[in-house]
């Protein structure tokens, strides 16, 4: 599971106002931040007609729009897709990942309470690290206020720290293979082994390899280099 | 340089319609098609105000869209940004990728062209793979018409199939860093190595491995497994 921290709550509880404070939080600390958000419903990007809906339809894999100065990568999934796998790439290198939503999903999540909804909490305290609330509740979990974004922000880096990710993911022709600790470490080291002895490289955070096979992957089936 | 190619042409010359009836084409013949849509001016996906763009401005790397049956994930980046690096990672496992626009790119181009416009090719016929026009053009490259599509998707096929793409691409903390034909060459064969070990693997045409290393890669500091 990579690692992540679910933003979760009712619907007006503030839930984006929080994500977005804490990103500008990270940022004044240096991190790179990755948000995501979580639609029940399928959000509308493109529309029939336009270009992007024509080149979907007609059955590609992905639409890339690619900008001066930006880019969006859309995909088609079936329906229990891997969301963990989507997440990983869409990670990238970021440091932290929030998600806003998905309060039913794997991730650490921390839920934020607004009292005038006059609503419960729509997670157990005990499956939350913290809730971030505008009235004191009488609940065995950390609380906070909207107005301590710092020590929220503490509370995600010290969480995040903790959780040790897995240290090699895999995927063969687009398809996650799950590793056991021992063959990630193996993996891991050797490409670490190739990598490290490159010129210029100094501290190494994540490496990314992607392979494309020659036909017949039994030779060397490459030209004469 | 990935392998793709790119459609160009003049505005209303029915790029888009060959790109869309090539997607159908290789659709049917079971490949996987990544489409990109080239944007001179910056495409409009997100608006002031709503979540997605809260979070870009707030400082987020990148911001995902997950629905239930789509995902989007949008990044800005700087001007001058590597198309490639960026096209590389939205081809995904696709086996082909067609660009439309990019006249002024590396990608090998099919020019399309349409005689009521009454313009000349955008490219030079020497840049171009082929034409694709509903008039015979006196000019030194293959033409086809726009009925013959499956003769332009034989040209682009063995177009990929004579380049022979680079082996191994590597990202290190989320840059590219360009490697001879020979460090691809063992970094390529020795993950294939292992991966090819693995149960349950037969064919492999792509392998991608994404390492986070531990704070101290030069130990092996993961925990007991």
């Amino acid at each position: 599971m990579i690692p992540a921290i679910s933003i979760v709550g009712h619907s007006k509880s503030g839930k984006t106002t929080l994500i977005e404070l804490l990103i500008r939080e990270f940022k004044k600390r240096g991190r790179r931040v990755a948000a995501v958000k979580h639609a029940h419903e399928d959000f509308d990007l493109d529309h029939p007609g336009k270009d992007s809906w024509r080149f979907g339809e007609a059955g590609s894999e992905s639409v890339t729009l690619l900008g001066a100065r930006r880019s969006a990568v859309m995909r088609s999934h079936p329906p229990g897709y891997a969301f963990d796998e989507l997440l990983s790439s869409a990670r990238g290198d970021a440091d932290i990942m929030l998600i806003e939503g998905m309060s039913s999903g794997p991730y650490p999540k921390i839920e934020m309470h607004r009292g005038e909804l006059g609503r419960e909490l729509r997670c157990e305290p005990a499956e939350l690290l913290a809730v971030v609330t505008d009235e004191p509740l009488e609940i065995g979990c950390k609380q906070f206020s909207l107005q301590e974004i710092g020590a929220i922000a503490n509370l995600v880096e010290e969480h995040l720290a903790k959780r040790s990710p897995s240290l090699a993911a895999l995927q063969i022709n687009g398809k996650r293979v799950s590793l056991g600790p021992f063959t990630q470490k193996i993996l891991a080291n050797t490409i670490l082994g190739i990598v490290k002895s490159l010129k210029g490289i100094s501290k190494i955070n994540t490496v990314s390899v992607l392979i494309r096979a020659a036909d017949d992957v039994s030779d060397d089936a490459g030209p004469p280099s």
